[in-house]
């Protein structure tokens, strides 16, 4: 019998915004796994450190700073022979996904090496996409909107082209080193009045800005930019 | 010192997939309130059922089955009002909102009716939209990936447009009645056989289908398509 491979939505940052399953299953399995920086901690570890019981062994799949592909590449196939041997010994492996999963997760890396090889289970999470409209106070999506979900890895002409084209609601995430980029984009637009900064939403560390407000190299990668082209379309 | 309204997110159906703060909150409030049909029991408070705990009130927003704007309208008003007395009266009131209140949530009609008088706290849930892609067992976006996300009730013009703009990643929203004119548009567009079905996703009821295997008139208003258009971007 080999083990089960858990993706487990942990949520946006707040503890408290764990699924009672998600939490049933961090506690059941004798091994969790969780990406992390090349030294330190993970922040994903971290969200779910209040609720850990101790006893289980811990994966840290640490990755490089240097974005190139093939580096990475290496990390998650070196992941996946670990958590692999794990799940052939027979113990289940839950791997830490901050939000949910399948929703631009990492966890897809592995999915992508193990999901024909092992028994897999996705529980989903608490998207960043929600959290950050919680937090801001204002609906994200109501009635016949439409919503468009932008990665601000794209060039700018492609960001460019989606929001033109895009729905009442727009969300770009992923915003990191890419905010001048972004912000520029907006401006053309003329859409930069429209939009909401959030970073580490839910987290201690959470701040909500509009976006001239926002330094240029200050934007975490757990940043997103809401954007309204509509007025309080929900009353 | 009034109360505070809570728009709490029970998430997609599971009973097991609310968050440990939405848990909370619902325990903790004098008052809870929910969509209900115009008969009979609410979908929402059965999602919660195991775990209340008794002796609360509880205020069932009833909706006339008539999708008439003025009703629903009228509907609204009278909630507002009778939970605006309890808040009045210094009683939390939380309500029940499947899923996230915030993605196409009815809970926005009474946030807009008192967000400005009262205190109101959105605690996010597992979406649908997440919730949908993990039973799946598919990414819903990955990497650059743009997602769209379209509710079945625009016109089938406007649906072919969204889609045929859209990213890598189509979520159509609200099918129930809508069904057929969606099937049509993504006929016309060359995308059936990229689609998959899902109804009351995480709950006990829950169906996944081809599209052409589900039935003309069977679609419930927990429904929802995915539309991939690449192949398996995450490997």
């Amino acid at each position: 019998m080999t083990g089960t491979l858990y993706g487990l939505g942990i949520g946006p940052g707040d503890p408290e915004l764990i699924t009672l399953k998600a939490l049933r299953c961090l506690r059941a399995v004798p091994v969790i796994a969780y990406p992390a920086p090349p030294e330190g901690d993970s922040l994903a570890r971290a969200i779910v450190e209040p609720h850990l019981i101790g006893g289980q062994r811990e994966i840290a799949i640490r990755m490089p700073m240097v974005a190139a592909r093939f580096p990475a590449q290496e990390v998650y196939d070196r992941a996946a022979e670990e958590i692999g041997g794990e799940l052939e010994a027979g113990r289940d492996v839950a791997v830490l996904c901050e939000g949910d999963p399948f929703f631009y997760g990492s966890f897809m890396y592995l999915f992508g090496r193990m999901a024909g090889r092992f028994p897999v289970e996705v529980i989903p999470g608490v998207s960043s996409l929600t959290a950050c409209a919680a937090v801001l106070g204002a609906p994200l999506v109501a009635r016949n909107d439409v919503l468009t979900v932008v990665p601000a890895t794209l060039t700018p002409e492609e960001i460019k082209r989606r929001l033109a084209e895009g729905g009442e609601a727009a969300a770009i995430v992923k915003v990191g080193r890419n905010l001048e980029k972004v912000r520029g984009v907006l401006d053309d637009l003329g859409l930069a009045d429209n939009a909401r900064y959030v970073e580490h939403a839910t987290m201690a560390s959470q701040k909500i800005l509009p976006l001239s407000a926002v330094g240029a190299e200050a934007a975490p990668y757990f940043s997103m930019i809401l954007v309204h082209r509509r007025g309080e379309a929900w009353r």
